[in-house]
């Protein structure tokens, strides 16, 4: 049996700590962990003793979003786990806090747009990818973005590719806070606890009521980058940066997405 | 005759002063409260004498939001005041500061919403104590609280209803300025004389195109709120929440709204 | 043969520079710089080595705005610039920078709120005098400027008519840096050089994405714009305004647009 991609424990009354666990590919999206993580999230949205969700990395990284290295496809005729998971992100109505503890990349920053409350470890990083592979923002990220930390910034951010550290990070609004290394998890964890005591139903409705006012642009956005994404991927640009990649076979690809 | 709930004053030309009255109340809005301010607004909308509006309360407080502890139901076949007065809010053309001269809570900081410039006394601070009560935020917040401060901080503002200092209040851009409470009201209407002296109709004008731009989105919200609010009234967290308030009579309930 | 009123160059590969070249009138927009400027734009969207393009002004100032000093008329036949002026810089789908080099009034700051990052020197400032002309708001500002720094700030800025200078444009997000004025235009170019090192179809693609999120929201804002503009032109405010500029011939008019 193998080791399961995501961990699920409760620390605290309402509290679930869903830690993705692949640490050796630092957390990066392969078909299973997003079948798994989209499980684990729909799991906590239906049980009634859980208030609030937690989400963090095993090992040194956060996620370096899709998996390049190991394409796994899904058995046949399983659709590939990718919409299924963003779906149930984008609709996730239970507070959702997210403790970065190492490097994000792709899918890694853009999923933090959907959480309610992140939190940064000192030594974390935060990266947007997609041009240097050709392609294009997902995850609603082409309007999340600038909605939070502004259209100049989300521009540069996205066609610059640069790393974004902690101490940016909570300067622009990706995340509320950063915390030493060792203090992320408890202060995390303290912050869920806080909000799982108050009575979940009108939590729950608050943010059902934050969600609503941005439902539409957030289904758009992923219309538009769904289609856009479609006609990057195996376009020159694309092809060339893939190979290279291959070719270089990067020690630290999994940071580069 | 009983003491008027809301006093109106032009301390220089262009400029109306509108102070909201019921001091030992904090300014809690009762039925009474609701229908004179909508009625001041009007007023200052419709006097061509009036270029520019600027909101207070009297005594400590600056408004606790909804008077529970006071619930004055409109005479028999009157419609209450919250929704009017809300519709008088949000769709007032002229420019309209606050002077926060204490605690808002409620209303008392979701009103603020919708004012183009918020002064506030460095003693001052907001709330949204909404999930403790039970109930969901109201007035457009669930729209235009993120799109102030960002969604990630209205999550957590309206998650933990905590309270916000006037520093804080500031680096949220939830206000403009911090001052010290004896020159709160002067440099309030200083302001308020400054942008009285510049052309109104075009000023009107200019607020007409900046409130037309979140215009439905604002109705959307609002409808999606009393939807959810008529849904959590009476609801077990709701009746709990209550029961407490009348057991304990706290004595500073107008502060926690 | 007059003078150019729009420069264009190619200091390093993709890279095209374009500099308002009207110094004496600190690049005010007559008809001939809208058409000559919207050109510029076009033949660079329409050109494979061109990938990002940096928008400057020739002499002293940036870009005084709409130029009343010199209403050039389009020929007979012809029509205005302005509209396909705009047109064609609200759907520029790549990377568009602005050095700011000086006075940016009116049209000189509502355009950069379509550029993608906006570098600005340390001695100019920027300003939206409308309110001031009896007339309102253009360029889709009405939406983007709330979008950009807040509704609370967008207000002040438009309802007072004040000068912002460097660093309080920084502050408030209309620009991403400022810089000692000798090292604006060099620092602009090697940002624009970065970007442009970069799969330049996935960045295109990119800012169509980005684009695409507020295409409607701009379309809507610039049409009630347009009808606030015409009913305001002509206004007894507007015709005041304007008879005590030429009667005033102020020497430091093009600054105040």
């Amino acid at each position: 049996m193998a080791e399961p991609t995501v961990l699920a424990t409760d620390p605290s009354p309402g509290v679930r700590l869903l830690t993705m666990n692949r640490p050796e590919k630092r957390n990066a999206f392969d078909h299973r962990l997003y079948c798994d993580l989209r499980d684990a999230l729909r799991a906590a949205r239906g049980d009634d003793d859980v208030h609030v969700v937690v989400l963090t990395g095993a090992g040194r990284g956060f996620s370096a979003g899709q998996d390049f290295a190991e394409m796994s496809a899904p058995p046949d005729g399983e659709p590939h786990g990718f919409p299924s998971f963003l779906d149930t992100l984008c609709e996730f109505d239970k507070p959702l806090l997210a403790a970065v503890n190492g490097a994000g990349s792709g899918l890694g920053l853009t999923m933090l747009l959907h959480c309610d409350v992140v939190y940064m470890a000192e030594s974390a990083r935060l990266r947007c990818p997609f041009v240097t592979l050709g392609v294009v923002p997902e995850a609603a990220s082409s309007f999340l973005l600038p909605l939070v930390v502004g259209f100049q910034r989300a521009a540069e951010i996205l066609y610059t590719a640069e790393w974004i550290d902690s101490a940016r990070a909570v300067e622009l609004g990706l995340a509320r806070l950063r915390l030493p290394d060792a203090e992320l998890l408890p202060a995390t964890l303290a912050r869920a606890a806080e909000i799982a005591a108050h009575p979940p139903r009108a939590v729950r409705h608050t943010k059902q009521l934050l969600l609503a006012t941005r439902a539409d642009a957030v289904r758009a956005a992923r219309a538009r980058e769904d289609a856009a994404f479609a006609e990057r991927l195996g376009s020159p640009e694309n092809v060339e940066a893939i190979t290279a990649f291959f070719e270089k076979r990067a020690p630290d690809f999994s940071r580069t997405r």
